[in-house]
């Protein structure tokens, strides 16, 4: 049977991530999941399961989430993207279609993903909130030096144990990942960007690398102090958990 | 006594416009101006009226919306601009304060303004709905030819009776007005932008303006018909008005 492969973009504001939720005790909570496969659902008349790569937070953005789903019809790509795309909410497009291989596995199958983290901060002359991408860009009112973030971020990159950066409760059984960049440059005035690739993160992994460079930024932690950090294996020798909606997930590579 | 002077930028999205409404059987709408008030007013507490340079409609945008009030205290303009800015909701910003002369009027001293009103439209490639940038985007199915519309705008540039670019019951005795500068270039795939500059605009012209350049963008009207459009000073000879999230009232000059 046929099987496409969706680049899938949404605003994670309104919805309560990308996986479905089903509470025992109420109705099913709104996910981008539950809407691509409502809207798929709809276009080809029969049931189908979408398989994301990525399991997006709740309030977390993408504009290069993959999924994948099975079907009886075998359509052109692009008038099945048109035809979902059609069908879904304000909030979510979906980008390309192309029919991959019957094995294809949006998870097992990633060797890439990189995540993009935009904050706004402040300096000398005050702490601007952002207005018209206020969904999209996390606040901090520290004053933050984003050359000293990089500086910092630099000691992520290559293979390590990210013990430190993961959740607890993440669910693996090894916390060892590569990273093959992280970088932090401004992008406007009180406004920075961290961009980080690697071969797999663990649960709030980006989010912890994005607060402990915060606390970099602002003084707390010094960029030395980055290689015992990871060597602790110790999610309490990282910094905090960085609030969703600075995080995208910008885009994910395949074999 | 002392009169300030603010930019105000504002997200029009969940606002009923710039203007105070009071409905008499129910309670006061969400405007803008009412939620700038209420933040001077809890900042000088006393009562103040904040008076605007331009009524935006509901759901138009403003990067440099102009609006003025007069308090008893005097203060540091800065300092002042940052405690009514902490008082304001999401969507409006305080961008800059500054003491001004006291008879500043915010109306009838602006010599000119600025607007801009951002498209997202068809190609052969397809009709891409804004994602992130919805709010402030307006969409339409059709086709445009964007250098199509440029070359119609402009006819529009100059001391014209702009009868035929104005909402019924605009309330103006003159409708004479003097456009400065009009344009139309795309900004990105699937993207244009017009910007259109003058002394004045009557009630809904920009929009009306948009509306026509689209007719112009799509065949529907040639560039050679917009003469005889402003000619006719008759509503129905020009387009239909442009929907207001396209919108946004960029900057307002003074003397």
């Amino acid at each position: 049977m046929p099987r496409y492969r969706l680049t899938v973009a949404y605003d994670g504001t309104d919805f309560c991530g990308w996986q479905r939720q089903c509470p025992p005790d109420g109705p099913e909570l709104r996910t981008v999941q539950l809407a691509v496969m409502e809207a798929v659902q709809h276009v080809v008349r029969e049931p189908v399961e979408v398989l994301g790569a990525s399991r997006t937070d709740s309030g977390v953005h993408a504009r290069g989430q993959v999924a994948a789903f099975t079907c009886e019809a075998e359509r052109d790509p692009e008038r099945m993207r048109r035809a979902i795309d059609s069908r879904l909410p304000d909030d979510v497009r979906v980008v390309s279609a192309e029919l991959t291989r019957e094995t294809f596995d949006p998870i097992a199958d990633a060797t890439s993903k990189g995540y993009s983290y935009t904050l706004a901060y402040a300096t000398a002359d005050g702490t601007p909130r952002p207005l018209f991408d206020r969904r999209y860009v996390a606040r901090t009112a520290y004053r933050l030096d984003p050359a000293h973030m990089h500086h910092a971020a630099q000691a992520l990159i290559g293979e390590h144990d990210f013990a430190s950066f993961a959740a607890l409760h993440h669910g693996r059984k090894s916390t060892v990942r590569t990273i093959f960049d992280c970088g932090v440059r401004p992008v406007g005035p009180h406004r920075l960007r961290i961009d980080v690739s690697g071969n797999g993160f663990l649960y709030n992994m980006v989010r912890i690398i994005a607060g402990t460079l915060i606390e970099v930024g602002r003084g707390k932690i010094a960029p030395a102090d980055m290689p015992d950090i990871l060597t602790a294996a110790d999610r309490t020798s990282a910094g905090p958990t960085a609030p969703p909606e600075g995080l995208c997930l910008e885009w994910i590579d395949y074999r």
